[in-house]
């Protein structure tokens, strides 16, 4: 699986850039989500140590599973990449961004994203979203840099207009209030390119993997309405805990213990209908005590 | 699959760094290993081109596969994680060092990895490498700063002392020539701490998975015999193509076209026997041109 993320480092708009991450963490709404322990260093300590991330995220993105497998050695264009997409999920690719600076060098995301990857309990078919096509709406302006195994024939049809909510449910709440909406016609790669680009050394790609395309955040310039918060994760909203959330009197910089995060997408079908993808919601549980951890023995049950 | 990576971030003594990798690219001695394409700048490009890597490179590694599970939600102490290994391969991370330069931020190797991975004939079980157990060289004078969940108290024989061997046959020569010799014994983490470490965010770890433990490269201050080269990689040996490899009469920086690397790995058994792995072979064939690239058509099969 890879999770694409939408950055405003300069090479984001030559090629994709992409993490991999791991399926075992991969689970269904509404799993809760144990606030994970990691390493990093707070203001306080000295050294790096292992403890409970503080800077519990969200992200909000859409993701596909790959059916028709791509074979070693083979190379696959953005057109006919979507031949190998079985169907989309909405998706909360929860993240720890204290153990993911931490883990920034030299090498990138490995524990900051290993611990619960939540996906919507409908895969829609590419079928069912085909009212929904549309542009790119970022690349036509950077049409010309983009390289050669990445253009897109079909490039006004290649992407899909789905609008995408984000809402949380404090502690003490009854409703999950809405924090943000944004649309996947905003994010710069197409999904068949996504998948051109990973396939692109030759690597195959396997039955059953899970791409993600990145979090949903929707350009101020494409976005004039300052009423909406347009941006799909918390790193993106407060400036990296720099500012606070203020949406809809949720205060704070990153989630807190019992918070709920709810996910939505629509996409617009025939004669008007709206198609969705179910609700993806998980509930924020305290991080295990060191001394509370569940160990295994030598037959790998838990003692 | 993960590889871990020796570096010198100060990060990497209080915690292993490492990223996940595919599965699908994982190949066995002697599959040929074609000269990847992927994004980066050469000196010569305004833009970065899509192209195939100048800088490729092999990583003799040691690896290991997991049989028994860890359940998700399960943390593992070093000791126990042990109890989780399968068995151990030599291992051939084969590395593309522009395209990886190129992906280095903000969220590390993708393509620069995906193209190869070769693993050993032999799955070599614990068991057969008891006589090799030792302790981890380089960790004794800082074992005071290895945070709780990674301290191991059986540390004294927590590792192994497997020498590694790396030949380069180059094109036109009939053998391949010893390029360098370094121990397992002196990588800084012991299978155990990685294992542990991936596991510590309750992400679980499922049958089959393969974890690299990092390019083998012995220290300059416990490997005095200068005539013997002891990293295990072009990278670190050419300080990133800086200078010329010049050891018995291979000259350049990177692997040429029709290189053959030839990995070996020997564990100290009973009664002076040896333990092998196999060797672990590859021949780098020359890049496939755009235009020779195969295509997939919609049923997935190559036109």
């Amino acid at each position: 699986m890879s999770g694409m993320s939408f950055n405003s480092e300069n090479n984001f708009y030559y090629s994709p850039m992409a993490y991999t991450a791991r399926c075992s963490s991969v689970v269904p709404s509404p799993t809760p989500i144990v606030r994970p322990n990691g390493m990093y260093k707070s203001s306080g300590d000295s050294l790096p140590q292992f403890q409970p991330t503080r800077k519990l995220d969200y992200e909000l993105e859409l993701a596909f599973f790959i059916s028709n497998p791509v074979p070693s050695g083979t190379i696959v264009s953005p057109e006919s990449a979507e031949e190998h997409i079985f169907g989309y999920v909405l998706m909360n690719d929860w993240s720890a961004r204290d153990i993911q600076m931490y883990e920034s060098l030299p090498v990138g995301p490995l524990n900051c994203k290993a611990f619960g990857t939540t996906i919507s309990p409908w895969v829609v078919m590419p079928e069912a979203l085909a009212h929904a096509r549309t542009e790119p709406r970022n690349q036509r302006a950077r049409k010309d840099q983009i390289p050669a195994h990445l253009k897109q024939d079909n490039l006004s049809q290649s992407t899909y207009e789905i609008t995408c909510h984000a809402f949380l449910q404090r502690s003490g709440s009854e409703v999950a209030k809405p924090v943000s909406t944004s649309s996947t016609a905003h994010m710069f790669w197409s999904p068949g390119q996504l998948l051109a680009h990973r396939a692109s050394t030759g690597c195959g790609l396997l039955t059953g993997e899970l791409i993600g395309l990145g979090t949903v955040s929707s350009p101020e310039e494409l976005w004039p309405d300052k009423s909406l918060e347009r941006r799909g994760c918390l790193f993106e909203i407060t400036n990296d805990g720099k500012e606070d959330v203020n949406i809809n009197d949720i205060g704070g910089r990153w989630l807190e213990d019992g918070d709920i995060v709810v996910l939505e997408a629509w996409a617009p079908g025939d004669d008007g209908v709206k198609i969705g993808f179910g609700k993806v919601s998980g509930r924020v549980l305290p991080e295990t005590s060191s001394s509370m951890l569940k160990t295994t023995n030598k037959n790998g049950t838990h003692i």
